[in-house]
């Protein structure tokens, strides 16, 4: 089976790969019309879904092909390329804003949007839903260690002392040096010393993992898929600004609600399925996994990165409001998973707080920079 | 049994209620010496604690006549009636702070003062005392919600962008609709899909609930005592603020305190008298579940009905501290009830937190407004 | 046995009690070269961790001869006798920041270093270790209410209401008699009531105690050791301020840091030790009780008598950052320890949270006073 005829099958399969189309699309375009930035913004955004999607099916079916650790390893790196990518591009174009927008947007919406409509979903088809709250804990306890870590610089940086922008920028540097240790050793936790505590209940039910590509597939793909993002984010992060100020729609909104939830697109169509089909281990893991990832991974490694490409580094400084948001995204996820089980009025909660920010973030765009 | 005998058989009954002749003495003194502030306000206390009382126990006849799920709708509307009537008033005065102070400190004192002091007084005659933890963590949540909900606007208020007064205002509309959906919500969750989960353990032990009124006098009876509390909250909101000088007491210790005690002394007889009784069940229910009823259903009906009947609309923006006693209150709740036992010292645990802040409110008077 | 062939004994038993010799040492330096601060401030903290160290075996002792209730009681008073000596010793020569860099900096690397390291050594050891979950949630329960009466004075205080100094001194003093009340009657609940909730699930595995002294060698090591650590925080109390300057760290780290560590010393080695022979209930029970014990006994008590001893009266307001640490550390305690399960993972947890802040202050001195 060649890369083409796979990508053929999965497009016939998933109607939303058709989306694709819009790869080939954006890139004329904008050769075309450079400056028609809101429409080249709605472009990219239509050819990213697709591509996140078919990078997700590839990094799985590698992980899949190479056994359990490496596996795992492979999804807790690879899981989130998609908003690292997307972050890079918008580092590199020195768009530090839009870089913290997408990585405490990227938190924000899958703890409490993704978790909240996998809940609701499963909920309205499931009575009670139990899932693994062993698991779940781990993943909350590493989102809460990433809050402290964003909340400690800003509340730092919030307090003027002279001279203080070097130091917030050395505490940053140390902040993502223990974020990557513990993310290490939590990898090692999870998937080596105590494998059996994250063991699912889901054994038996109906699965909803498609079957892997063989390697001599994933592997190209994962590739050239991961080179068509870059290229795509570019164009996104060129045209976001002008879109974003025309659709009267701050940078802040724009980070926070559409990117992440583009960046997102591919884990919510797996955590929902496998909601409604009572895998809630699945949906939980996705989703607060996915949050955590880059809380524990993204974050850190855009600090560190941007000391070698960006035009000037960047720190774990966020605004007030963003930190509040990831602050209280954790306590509500951490709330509402130590029990367990769920019901549909467990996603309903989840949905209320995210809804109460993003309204906040809708009318209020927050001051920054 | 007409009104009247029924009602003096109550009044024979239960001895707060002689206090229903303070009703009549409000009135007769309120039109030879009106600007006896001081005194006028100590009658409308006494007259308003024995008519919430009535009042409240009206509520329960009609909700016990009705059915399980009418009965349970009743009772999430008109359960604070007095907490509402008075803020109404006060907000028909202008007296946005005695709103706000009323409906936070109605929050903080059921949280805190009323479980704490159920807990205390069950603990004391019973060794360790067990209620329904799932329904307590549903009470608990949407407290956290609504906590969310004071918080974001009033960060948002605090970070002074230009023009934000305006989008205050939209967004604490936006988010008072949010807050009445996931009410809404919430009472279908827990009267009708879900019902089973609220399931008291307290089946089989004694009952506290006095017989149910006819129907013939519990609604005259909830309709005349809403009006006299309507008449006497007037002359109360119209009396405190000059009485609270004289007192030497801050009106937000007064809304916070003295209001809170007031309107909730019905409540409180009730969940006492439940707790002694081994009922934890009731007492954590009324306590969490006024607390609640308070968030999400009476601040935002008042800030909606704001825009119809106050001299100016009102938001969602409290001061700070406020903001804080309302949070912690909550997560205190939350800490204390998740284990689902109880004992004296759990009682002792949210008195300390409620004597902290009501010292607080004493010594130092917030500056608001 | 005379004390001191039993002191002997002892020494050669323990090798970090040769660090005694460092007691003669530092009065003799001081003596000859008193303006040497950064070899007396080595010097006094070489000598103050033995005595520590000797004073908690001491203080064992005669809790181990006196019988359960008043052995109790003696250790929750005396078990900090080292913080609450250094603290005395700063607070009569009017250092109020390093007096609560002291109380601050017990209660978070308590918390979070010494419970983190018992976690990280024991589950080293063990796979997965228990504990007794209802008493660490009664010591994270004081630690929380010891929070919020950080918090609400801290808050107030910021709040720049005109003329209130006296007002939050008035309010510290409130506080601390309410702290000091409940951690009375918290006593009077574990040690008397529900004493039944504290059993420990260690009995019957290997013991850590060595064998208690009589109490004719306990009663005089206690007095003689209490009054040598008094002299020496004298000089680690003068000395601190130069040295810490010589040394470029500033005063809050030395108290949030060395200090915490020097004073916890005995502490940690019973925990370590407990944990590793997997009696985890002895490491929480020391861990979050010490911390608990500052926070609802030293830190009043200290207040309190500012009043007499101290050139002026201190309060309770802490600066931002610190109020903010006690509050993440107690609730990164009360997340972790929920569960009553513990893995070597829980241990990289606390010690990353400590890392953090660690970090901030050391790269970025608070501005306090």
């Amino acid at each position: 089976m060649s890369v083409l005829t796979s990508t053929m099958h999965e497009i016939r399969k998933n109607p939303a790969l058709w989306f694709l189309l819009f790869v080939p699309v954006v890139f004329v375009y904008q050769s075309i019309n450079p400056a028609a930035h809101t429409v080249l913004f709605l472009l990219s955004v239509a050819a990213i879904v697709p591509l996140a999607m078919t990078l997700s099916r590839a990094t799985e079916s590698v992980a899949a092909r190479t056994g359990d650790m490496i596996g795992g390893l492979l999804n807790a790196t690879l899981g989130n390329l998609t908003e690292l990518v997307i972050a890079l591009a918008a580092l590199r174009a020195g768009q530090i804003v839009l870089v913290k927008a997408t990585i405490a947007g990227a938190i924000f919406t899958n703890t409490l949007f993704m978790l909240g409509a996998s809940f609701l979903l499963g909920g309205l088809k499931n009575h009670v839903q139990e899932f693994n709250k062993a698991s779940a804990r781990f993943q909350t306890v590493l989102m809460f260690i990433a809050s402290v870590a964003l909340v400690v610089p800003s509340v730092v940086a919030g307090s003027g002392v002279a001279g203080s922008d070097a130091m917030v920028a050395d505490l940053s540097v140390a902040i993502a040096v223990i974020l990557l240790l513990t993310y290490g050793l939590g990898l090692l936790f999870s998937l080596k010393t105590h494998k059996s505590i994250f063991t699912s209940r889901d054994e038996g039910k109906e699965h909803v993992d498609e079957p892997a590509w063989p390697l001599s597939v994933a592997l190209p793909v994962l590739a050239i898929v991961t080179v068509f993002i870059a290229l795509v984010s570019e164009i996104f992060v060129e045209s976001v600004q002008e879109a974003s100020l025309q659709l009267g729609m701050s940078a802040a909104f724009v980070g926070f609600v559409i990117v992440a939830l583009v960046g997102a697109a591919a884990e919510m169509t797996t955590s929902f399925s496998a909601a409604r089909k009572d895998r809630l281990d699945l949906s939980v893991s996705i989703a607060i996994g996915s949050a955590s990832q880059i809380a524990l991974f993204v974050a850190p490694v855009i600090v560190l990165l941007s000391y070698v490409i960006a035009p000037a580094p960047t720190d774990l400084v966020f605004w007030p409001g963003a930190v509040m948001m990831v602050m209280i995204a954790t306590i509500t996820a951490t709330m509402v998973t130590s029990s367990g089980r769920s019901a549909w009025f467990v996603g309903v909660t989840l949905l209320a707080v995210y809804l109460i920010f993003a309204s906040a973030l809708y009318l209020i765009p927050p001051r920054v920079g």
